[in-house]
């Protein structure tokens, strides 16, 4: 791979195009439709060059760096503008969805579309929160379909590589939307229905690790994550429907004072926990 | 003060013992069930000195660093050994039970006792796991009532700063149920609640800082933490139903399609903890 194109350089536009920059040769080409971005991005040395929104893109690898909508979007309107070479990603929270429509789109095109998703980020958004080891450590999920080429898997792989992950996982997209809600998307929920409790604005005095932990983020951007939440509405529903019923399960044993039923809830909860850390 | 006695040298006992020969010259004096704790506490330095468990037991102050029963216990069955100059406090992470049994328990026998909460912890229980910073940057709750005398609430407060607690709130002990409840002990409900679902095993892969952040303390020890909830149950089962409902509240604009009121939603959680962290 010699050139890597990145459209939208935000917290993870941003931060890939850092990692490319530190840790290989290939060449970043930016996009944002923010000029100041895309300024601070050349200055920074974060893009080797910025493309012009309209001129043939060539890279070898094309990254679309947004949200699903604007994922979407971007497909429709400039797609006449990608060099049939390249093999194109995306890095949205939400996979069926996304490749139910790109995957169509670009093939239409003779393009190749992969979805990915980088298991990382912050609870500060835009490109000045960009970090080049932001996905040190992490996952980083890829979600072929049936007919996607090998060497179009390979390509994403590579750019794990080069973004120095921890783990690549290769799942079907459904498979991808389903943990997705588990693990990202409903631990988002908990957070803003944790900070929304009447005793939140008080805390000051009287909280430690875990009211950090579980409200740290709170802070998400409305607008990205309604899209993500709708974009998984049965995966999603299903969590928060599971996480009410085991709330509940707290709540009967304490107002029946069932101090065995209690022990046995909170020891289930131990063993998981205890056998996930070893 | 010149002598602190510390009953039970687990996690907060043997950190708070630890903390003391650190940061001051006071003399410490050690109690513990298991001989081999109460070794290892001598032969580290924790403690200067082991209690035999019967003769009197004299000391400016002592600290009762157990579960709230093992607490109530302890007081019911070794009172008459307790020198009558000392000032007695506990670490019980509930206080109006606490305080409402060991309040007459000592004034019977002309003893004061203060309640007070180290908010500090760890994931892992036991002297083994005891640190002598593990108070830097926490809060410490101190929760006299009506007729505690100033200078054993002054008492306590020198303990606090001996620890080098960030922050010392003095409150009423109902305060400090309420507001645990909500800092504290839900978010042990929910780490437990959510380390519980079905996905949760398959997480390896899938999963980031957010999944960490809302499973960590769901390795609490189910003996103390049933207690600790039964002794607080009206707060805490308040604090389940709010998070309950607020969780429905994300869950039927998910259902119904309602992005501007799933925006909403996001956003006033989104600003009441931008707020926090400024």
């Amino acid at each position: 791979m010699n050139s890597i194109a990145i459209i939208g350089l935000g917290l993870i536009g941003g931060s890939i195009a850092k990692a490319v920059k530190n840790n290989s040769d290939i060449k970043v080409i930016g996009f944002d439709i923010d000029d100041e971005t895309l300024f601070a991005a050349k200055e920074l040395g974060a893009i080797d060059k910025a493309w012009d929104g309209h001129s043939i893109l060539v890279a070898d690898l094309i990254v679309l760096a947004m949200s699903p909508s604007a994922t979407i979007e971007f497909l429709k309107t400039k797609i006449d503008s990608i060099d049939k070479n390249a093999v194109i990603t995306d890095v949205c929270g939400v996979k069926a969805a996304i490749v139910s429509d790109c995957i169509p789109l670009c093939s239409e095109h003779g393009l190749e579309f992969v979805g990915s998703h980088p298991m990382a980020g912050k609870e500060f958004n835009g490109f000045k929160n960009s970090d080049a080891n932001l996905f040190y450590n992490a996952s980083y999920i890829i979600t072929p379909v049936q007919g996607t080429k090998p060497q179009a898997i390979d390509i994403i792989k590579e750019l794990g590589r080069i973004l120095k992950f921890r783990k690549l996982t290769v799942t079907t997209p459904e498979n991808h939307d389903r943990m997705i809600a588990f693990t990202s998307q409903l631990p988002h929920v908990l957070a803003g229905s944790y900070v929304r409790l009447p005793p939140c604005s008080e805390h000051e005095g009287y909280s430690a690790g875990s009211y950090n932990d579980v409200s740290r983020v709170a802070t998400i951007d409305e607008n990205l994550w309604s899209e993500l939440f709708l974009l998984n509405k049965e995966e999603i529903c299903s969590e928060i429907r599971g996480l009410i019923s085991n709330l509940s399960e707290y709540l009967v044993a304490i107002e029946n004072n069932d101090k065995e039923e209690l022990k046995g809830i909170i020891k289930s909860g131990r063993l998981i926990k205890e056998r996930d850390i070893k």
